[in-house]
C-alpha cells in the first residue's frame, strides 16, 4: 500500500478507536493474545525466512538472537497483551475540573494522543508490545520495523487486523508501513498531517536520523550516559553493591552507569575498593589523574570518555571537590536520564536532587530502576530524555494527551 | 555576539535560573517592572528609530500601530510583569508521591523546560511578556523578534538584564539575537543541544517554516479555524449571541469562529435568523447549495472556504444531518483549537464534546473564551493546537517539565 493510502486510512481510524471504550480496548487486546498464540506457526514461518535471509546476509549471532522467534517468545508477547489489558485505563482519568466566575464549567479529561508513529529496529516483539500499549490508550498506530524483520512484522501485524477485525472494530487502528528503504522512512516523517507524535526506539543513530528529518513531534527516547557520584560522606557498604549494579548487572541498555564520579575525600578509602570490585566484574576503568594516583587498575580517560555511552564493560572517574562540581559535571556530560548520589548526608543529597537536570535523579539506589515496571506503571513504551511532554519511563499515561470540556448556558465574551 | 556564543551563556545560565527561590523570581520581575517604566525614554528613543525606519519602508498603518510604543503600552508591560509575579509559583507543586515494595521512595516534581526559544514577529512587548512567563517559571529564554522592532527589544532587553544584574541574577537569564536575517534564524532553530523547547509565535507562514525547520521540540501554537454546530436542538436565544460573538468580538485572533455548521432541522426556522444577524455585522456568508437555498444572505462557498481561517468578516456555513456529520467535518477541516455546539440535548452535547478532536470543545458557549486569562491561569504564552505536551491555553505550568527524585537505602535492581 501506498505511504499516503495507509496514513490515511490510519487517521481515519484513530477517531473510531479513540471512542471504543475501555472494556471494547481490553477484550480485543485479550482476544488478540489468543489469536497470537494460535498463529504461532504463521509467525515463525514468516520468521524463519527472515533469519534464512539475515544468515544469508552474515547477520551477527547476537542480532540473529533477537530477529529469531520462538513458541516461548510467542506465549510471552501473547502475555504481554493479556498483562496491558488488566492495567487501569489511562483515559478514564478526569485531570481537573472547576468552574469560573461566569458560570463556565470546565473539565479537562484525557485524550489519546491520535496517531502514533513508531520507528524501530530488529526485534519483531516490538510490534505486538508497541500496538498495545498505543491501542490500550485509545490511539492508532503506524509501525515502520526494521527490514530485517519485515516477514515476521507483517505476520503479527496481520493477525492483529485479523483480530482487531473480528473483534468489530477497525482494523486500521493498526497500520505496518511494507516498504523498507531509507527514502519512505524519510518520507514517513514528514507526514505531520497523519501523525501526531513519533517514538523512534533503537541506535542513537536512529534516533538522531528522526530527530534531524521529523516535521512530526518527537519524543526523544533511550541514550543512558548515567553517572553515579561517591560523596564524601557515602556508605560504602552502600556504594560498592550500587555502583558493580548499575554497571554490570546489564551492560546493553540505557539506565546502566556509564561514569563514577569520586569525591576527593574518598579516593584513598572507598574508591580503591570500587576499583577493585569493577575490575573483578572485568570492568576497564578510564579515569583523570587523581583516580589514576589513587588506584593502579585505572588507565588514563580522555575527554571523550566522559560523554560516551559505552554500552560495554567499561567505565570513566572524574574527581570532584564538591557535590557542585559533581553537578556541573553531570549537567555538562550527561544524557540527562539517570543519576544517583551515594551519601549519608541530606543536604548534599538535596542538592543533587536539585541541580542534577535529569529525568531520575537517586539518592543511595542504582541507576538500573529507571523503568516503567521498576516505577509501578505497569509497562513501557520507552524512556524520554528530552523536557517535552513526558520525561523518563513512559508508560499508557504518557501515550495521552488532554482536551478541556466546556459547559455553558449561553455565555459570551464580553 | 555570535549565535552559538549567546546559547551557551543562556545554557549556563539556566541551571541557575532553576535553582532561584520563588522570592528571588517575584521580586526581580517587581524590580524590572519598575525598571522598565523608569527607563521609558530609552525604550520610547528606541521605538521612535525602528517607527522611522518602518516608516521609510512604508509600512502599513495597522503594523505601524503594532510596532509603536507609547508610555502607556510600557506602563501596561510593567503592570504585566507584576501581575506575573502575583500568581503561584507553578515550581512549587509536587505532582505526584509513592512508595515501591522495595522501600524506594518517589516523587514526582515540576521543574523548568530550560532554556526556551521564543521566535515572533513585530510587536515589542512580546519581549516583556515573554520573558516575564518563562522567568517566572523558572525558565531561561532565548527571543528572535522581528527586524522591524529590533531596537525597542535590544532597548527592553537591555533594561531586563541590567534589572536581573542588580538583583545578583545573572543576565543571560535572557538573550536576544540581534542577527535578524533569515540564515540566522534557520540556525536557531537547529541549537538542539542548546535550547529545551522552540515557542513559535504570529503568523501561519512564521509557525510553518519553525515546524519544518527545526530540529528543537516545537510547540505549534496558533491557527485556529474554529466551527459552531448549531443543533437541532439548539435554543435560538443562545445560539444568536453565541454565533455573533465568536465571529465579531474580534476578528484577528485565533478563537474566533470561522465556520457555522448548521442541523438541517433548523435551516429554515433558526437560521435564517442567524444569516440576518450576521448580515447587520457586515459578514459575507458562504454557504453549501442547502444553505443558499434557506437564505438569499448566502453566497457559494468553495471546499476552500471550509479550510479557511478567515480573520475576517466572512463565515462559511455547512448543513449537516446529524450531530456525527457535523463531528466528521470538523475533525476534517478544522485546526483542533476550539469548536462549539449549541444544544439544548445532552446527550447530542456529549457525543461533541467527546468526538471532536479539538483542545477546547464547548456547549452552549463562546470559542472566543479559549484564553489563559478566561481559564483563570493568569498568564498567556499562546495557544497550543498540538497533542505533545500542553494542548489549549498555555499559562506557566505548561513552560514547566518534571522530574522525579527517588530516595532509596541501598536498593539495587534483582
Amino acid at each position: 500500500m501506498e505511504l499516503k493510502d495507509l496514513c490515511e486510512r490510519v487517521k481515519a481510524a484513530k477517531y473510531k478507536t479513540a471512542q471504543l471504550s475501555t472494556e471494547e480496548r481490553n477484550n480485543a487486546l485479550k482476544h488478540i493474545a489468543e489469536k497470537l498464540v494460535k498463529g504461532s506457526e504463521r509467525i515463525l514461518k514468516a520468521n524463519a525466512d527472515d533469519i534464512a535471509v539475515a544468515e544469508e546476509k552474515g547477520m551477527s549471532p547476537a542480532l540473529l538472537d533477537r530477529l529469531r522467534l520462538s513458541t516461548q517468545r510467542i506465549e510471552g508477547m501473547s502475555e504481554g497483551l493479556r498483562q496491558v489489558s488488566e492495567l487501569p485505563d489511562p483515559l478514564a482519568e478526569v485531570l481537573e475540573e472547576w468552574e469560573r466566575p461566569n458560570g463556565l464549567k470546565l473539565k479537562k479529561v484525557r485524550v489519546p494522543l491520535g496517531v502514533i508513529g513508531i520507528i524501530y529496529e530488529s526485534r519483531p516483539n516490538v510490534t505486538a508490545d508497541a500496538f498495545a500499549l498505543c491501542f490500550k490508550s485509545g490511539n492508532a498506530v503506524i509501525l515502520k520495523g526494521g527490514s530485517d524483520a519485515i516477514r515476521s512484522n507483517t505476520a503479527i501485524t496481520e493477525l492483529i487486523r485479523e483480530g482487531l477485525t473480528e473483534c468489530g472494530i477497525d482494523p486500521d487502528a493498526i497500520g505496518l508501513i511494507e516498504a523498507t528503504d531509507r527514502e519512505t522512512t524519510k518520507l514517513f516523517m514528514q507526514q505531520r498531517d497523519y501523525v501526531d507524535v513519533l517514538i523512534p526506539r533503537g541506535s542513537a543513530g536512529l534516533i538522531r536520523s528522526v530527530v534531524e528529518n521529523s516535521t512530526i513531534p518527537v519524543i526523544e527516547t533511550g541514550a543512558g550516559n548515567c553517572h553515579i557520584y561517591v560523596d564524601a560522606a557515602a556508605d560504602e557498604e552502600k556504594a560498592i553493591p550500587i555502583l558493580i549494579n548499575a554497571k554490570t548487572q546489564r551492560l546493553g541498555v540505557c539506565n546502566t552507569c556509564e561514569s563514577l564520579i569520586i569525591h576527593e575525600d574518598i579516593k584513598d578509602s572507598i574508591f580503591p575498593k570500587l576499583a577493585q570490585a569493577l575490575h573483578e566484574k572485568k570492568v576497564e576503568i578510564r579515569g583523570d589523574e587523581e583516580a589514576q594516583a589513587a588506584s593502579s587498575l585505572v588507565v588514563a580517560a580522555t575527554e571523550e570518555d566522559f560523554a560516551k555511552e559505552y554500552l560495554d564493560l567499561l567505565i570513566s572517574v572524574k574527581t570532584v571537590k564538591s557535590v557542585e562540581e559533581a553537578i556541573a559535571h553531570i549537567n555538562r556530560y550527561s544524557t540527562h536520564h539517570s543519576e544517583a548520589i551515594i551519601t549519608e548526608d541530606k543536604e548534599a543529597a538535596e542538592k543533587f536532587l536539585s541541580g542534577v537536570d535529569s529525568a531520575c535523579v537517586y539518592v543511595n539506589a542504582s541507576t538500573r530502576f529507571t523503568d516503567g515496571f521498576e516505577f509501578g506503571f505497569g509497562a513501557e513504551i520507552g524512556i524520554s530524555t528530552q523536557m517535552l511532554h513526558a520525561r523518563g519511563p513512559m508508560g499508557l499515561r504518557e501515550l495521552t494527551s488532554y482536551k478541556y470540556k466546556i459547559y455553558g448556558n449561553g455565555q459570551v465574551r464580553g
